[in-house]
């Protein structure tokens, strides 16, 4: 079985992307904007920081509070807008319940969302429209598969889970690469039956060790989005390795399937990378311009 | 076989639309802008004139010159943006090669957006997000299948052609509705084996009477929205009937399947009931408010 080590991948093209965002008159910037101070996003912010500081991007975070109101939140976003000195921008998810994500993702310039979460990057990646950020999560995977030569044209891919931020971008990026994509969720009916058709299966549901060895078979490339805490205790920073685990059973599936991407290093890695090539494109493109 | 007549379904729908209507203090009015004047344009614009007409919608049509400006076509957009008196805008599509399409088409308030082709509003199609427009064609393939009582929770799908006017709105309304959707295109291997698993398959492609015996198979829902002039011959006004043939080969699949769509006559009417269901609930909505 082929590990699809998003590390290792991360790791050989981190490399290229520091000596190219080098060649900028300025240092690139990236703001995060968070609010609240969930421990899990405390993680994913501190990981994206560390990763951009290796490459010499500087990670600037705006750290809101949980209460901020919509539009105080709204009105920092538009800030950064304007800053000439930042080139991305990201909200961290999730947000509050009480704010309208929608309202505050929309709100991020479309030519500073490296997240590539506004309605008009959504609409472009659907429109099959190159020039446009394709959302990390999204990016990460074609990555990966691409880094491992897995062909992706006429292939069938079967994508398990049908979110805005994963699924349904996920889906939209590889059937722009030409592949025949099958999207299941929840409803649909003898799931293991769908996903054992496929040449390359993405799993993307939030539920720990869902997919096992019944659901996978021979020659499959497999990759796990997932990331679930297994722990139930409360961690005030990090979650230890040791108790996140992906959709899928590994040691499960392992002995059947072509290729799978561990959890972690596998997405996770590739997701933190993508995002800081979306900033990349930023810079070339107000560079060329 | 089951013949999903769309006439028949939208005569008896457009009773209680015309009624419906007829409740609001003043007539509903849909705009439609076509730039140029291209015979299946007219063709179209008329159809939707004639239906909306006997259902006491005023329809305005706007015809620009083919060589207008975009800033003079997105101009007349938003002088009907702010016009109280009008309820939906649409754009005939297509538009003449040098405009661009997306400016076009995001310059129509999304409040009015009846064809449902803002980037809002897709968006807000592949969210789930209810109280928004969905494109006319989905919308139409939807209530058809609906009418018919065919179940769509939990049934696989598979959608032929990827376009962002028909295929991509129509397998995220599918998706939406519960369904396990595959979308398939030029790209996809072995055809044939993919569309033969269908519960319920929906062609859009463009290419008359493609999909033969081979490509279904028994128990299948089968919709056409494909419409075709095979005439070969250059009509100033109306292509006659008799030129016009669906995606679908009729007689070849007719015996196998269980229900099918004709062409003409079963999706196109379902898209202009449609196109007005959703200006109804612009005027349902601005009564409420």
């Amino acid at each position: 079985m082929l590990l699809l080590d998003g590390k290792v991948v991360r790791k050989n093209i981190a490399k290229t992307l520091e000596e190219n965002f080098k060649k900028f008159s300025r240092r690139a910037t990236l703001a995060i904007v968070q609010i609240g101070d969930l421990a899990p996003s405390n993680a994913y912010i501190k990981q994206k920081k560390l990763f951009g500081e290796s490459i010499g991007v500087v990670v600037k975070h705006l750290k809101l509070l949980a209460d901020s109101l919509e539009s105080d939140i709204v009105g920092e976003i538009q800030k950064l807008n304007t800053d000439e000195s930042v080139q991305g921008i990201i909200v961290q998810l999730p947000l509050p319940k009480n704010i309208n994500i929608s309202n505050v993702l929309n709100s991020v310039n479309k030519d500073k969302d490296v997240d590539g979460l506004t309605a008009t990057n959504f609409r472009k990646l659907a429109e099959g429209v190159s020039g446009y950020f394709i959302p990390a999560t999204a990016r990460g995977v074609c990555e990966l598969l691409e880094y491992y030569k897995v062909p992706i044209a006429g292939e069938r891919v079967v994508v398990v889970g049908r979110s805005m931020l994963v699924g349904k971008p996920t889906a939209l990026a590889l059937l722009l690469r030409g592949a025949t994509v099958t999207i299941t969720h929840s409803q649909t009916k003898n799931l293991a039956e769908v996903t054992r058709l496929a040449d390359i299966l993405i799993v993307a549901i939030g539920k720990p060790r869902f997919i096992t060895d019944e659901y996978v078979s021979q020659n499959q490339v497999v990759v796990d989005v997932g990331i679930n805490d297994i722990s139930g205790e409360k961690f005030d920073e990090e979650i230890p390795k040791r108790h996140l685990v992906g959709d899928i059973d590994f040691d499960s599936v392992k002995n059947t399937v072509r290729a799978l991407s561990p959890v972690p290093g596998g997405v996770g890695p590739m997701t933190v990378l993508a995002l800081f090539e979306n900033l990349f494109d930023v810079c070339r493109k107000s560079q060329k311009s």
